[in-house]
């Protein structure tokens, strides 16, 4: 079972939040679009937990997607934290997610395994095949878990640090439904298909990427329109699939690269879909049951999440590695930065640096969010 | 080893090229920069081989290096073909890659290995790697394979394909030395640093992926100097880390993701560096040496790669994924394209058909080359 353990107990404040802009700005935003207000982990992981619990959900199932969500909301991606609570309540209540899955896992090889999630919430799915991973590469050097008929994962970070907390180097990566075109094309086709991997790095946090192979999320489009601001180049286009800065007219998203580059997310997004799509048995994102499908007519997804873990004790040796990732992490944060103001930072650094904060100040919490919490 | 068969057999001509640009033009280019000539593969093959011997390679490197140069040249890398055997002729003759490694294979684990390339030629490293992960991959169903004291490998491509050739999906990647920066950083930090997969399809020509981190190679730079265009925006920095799209300032690249994205292709830079780099034991980008210390003064780079080889059997089974992949394949291909002129494609389409192009037409070779190899 994931490490789940409070890190912060602060009073709830009200006060501003914080969004990431593309081009390395912040901007700070009094109130954007909903006051909130601060919570320390610990009220929040108890709320989540016993609403999943009152859903329906197995106890060990409503504690993984706790973890899962608070881990978001710790390090700042709120995107894919607590407040995502509702929506998971809802397909609960609607059998869009089985409350009661009949998880099953087969070891198919020394080195290997697939997870039938039986349509349930994907969290602990994904914790378990991660671990289950983690158990392979002890024994290996080397394992994963392909995953199928699971659902959406949240923040694919969550997973990777479990194998980082336990000396390994761990991959994921989930398909979804279409919202992404292709290079050039004119209707979504791949999900937004993230990859994250996390890396031990010996007495100190880990090394964690956590990136989707679109340039932005949805959402962004959606934050984009309340605040009036034209889109980024290259990051979505209109329902005839022309790139489009108009947010209001955006209809879905564009890949990673852009106009010039995109051919190059396109293909790490079909690296995904092809191995945690095509290999596990999962859905193909083109044709993958939709989340308003899911909703309204309880038709369940059946999202694949493909899951590696790596020791490093059987490649140079885990002492090597630590000195290695030690030293490559001082060159890369004593590098000089262009602008001479915002230093470069690894993956995962600003996430770190923003739950340490959060460890202080608590965890904003928007008023829809806080409604459905009861808080 | 590899699979080398000749594919093609046409007289030489003269004639054009043409250079893929960003944003989905094809420029043709009459006779640019020099006049090209047009030859079969097995005469670029045999003139390739026999001079890497004479440089003092060993029968089997030699082989599997023209293997690795030809597979570029069919599929239409030109910056990865048959260009690069004067680099490697130079390398092997200074001594800054070893013509006599005695490379060493350790099992460390039921599903994982080291190789020590011992400073030759990369393109046997690599293809021994990805061949030992595919023994692994059978016995385990997933095998990775570490690769140090290497050097430059080429088109990462070519060695993915022999995992597809023998049923399995195929990972590799290659850190190497700095050429491009962090996401706002004023100096090159990473290498181009590509990752390459090949997934089987049955009947087909694989699905094949063989990308650099970077949105362009430093060739480009060059090419766009000499034609006296400017560079897309976000793919290139002056020497003050400032992003130009003048090619003459240009003095180094940026990761793909561009100026509003970056963090996201040095993040995949990154990735690449931790496993191929930290994990194997190679030395890390930023301290590697570089080519030209390692041509004036003999010292040779520790490049490392990461190999990867999995089976489809030991997941959805062999059966099943290759329904999957051809249903995938038939979605993507059927994809409407937004300019109702160019057809989106998969990663490979585009060079599955230069090949057949070339099998015909022959390949193009420039007259420094044609000098090199004695045409």
């Amino acid at each position: 079972m994931p490490s789940c353990a409070a890190q912060a107990a602060s009073r709830p404040q009200s006060g501003f939040t914080t969004f990431r802009f593309p081009c390395k700005k912040w901007i700070s935003l009094v109130n954007v679009m909903t006051t909130v207000q601060y919570y320390p982990e610990s009220v929040l992981s108890q709320q989540v937990k016993t609403l999943l619990l009152q859903a329906g959900a197995q106890e060990k199932d409503a504690e993984a997607t706790t973890c899962a969500l608070l881990h978001a909301s710790r390090i700042g991606v709120d995107s894919h934290g607590v407040r995502l609570i509702g929506h998971y309540l809802r397909l609960l209540g609607t059998g869009g997610i089985n409350p009661r899955p009949s998880t099953t896992f087969k070891r198919t090889g020394p080195a290997t395994g697939q997870l039938n999630a039986d349509g349930g919430l994907a969290h602990p799915a994904a914790y378990r095949a991660m671990n289950e991973a983690i158990l392979l590469a002890r024994e290996a050097g080397i394992g994963a878990v392909g995953v199928h008929h699971s659902s959406h994962f949240g923040a694919a970070g969550a997973y990777v640090l479990e194998a980082a907390r336990q000396g390994m180097i761990g991959l994921i990566m989930s398909n979804s439904d279409a919202t992404v075109s292709l290079f050039g094309g004119a209707k979504p086709f791949h999900g937004t298909n993230p990859i994250a991997m996390a890396a031990p790095v010996k007495n100190s946090d880990p090394w964690l990427m956590d990136i989707a192979t679109s340039s932005i999320p949805f959402n962004r489009v959606k934050l984009y329109r309340s605040l009036g601001l034209p889109l980024p180049v290259g990051v979505a286009a209109d329902s005839s699939g022309l790139s489009t800065q108009d947010a209001m007219a955006a209809s879905f998203l564009q890949p990673l690269g852009g106009e010039g580059f995109g051919f190059k997310g396109a293909a790490l997004a079909g690296l995904v879909t092809v191995l945690a799509g095509a290999l596990t048995g999962a859905e193909l994102d083109p044709v993958m049951t939709g989340t308003d499908e899911e909703q309204n007519f309880l038709k369940r997804q059946n999202v694949g999440h493909f899951a590696i873990a790596i020791d490093p004790e059987k490649f140079i040796g885990s002492v090597a590695y630590d000195l290695a990732m030690r030293k490559y992490l001082d060159l890369l944060r004593n590098s000089p930065s262009a602008d001479g103001q915002h230093p470069v930072m690894a993956p995962g650094d600003r996430e770190w640096q923003e739950a340490r904060r959060r460890a202080v100040n608590g965890i904003p919490v928007d008023a829809e969010t806080r409604r459905i919490l009861g808080l």
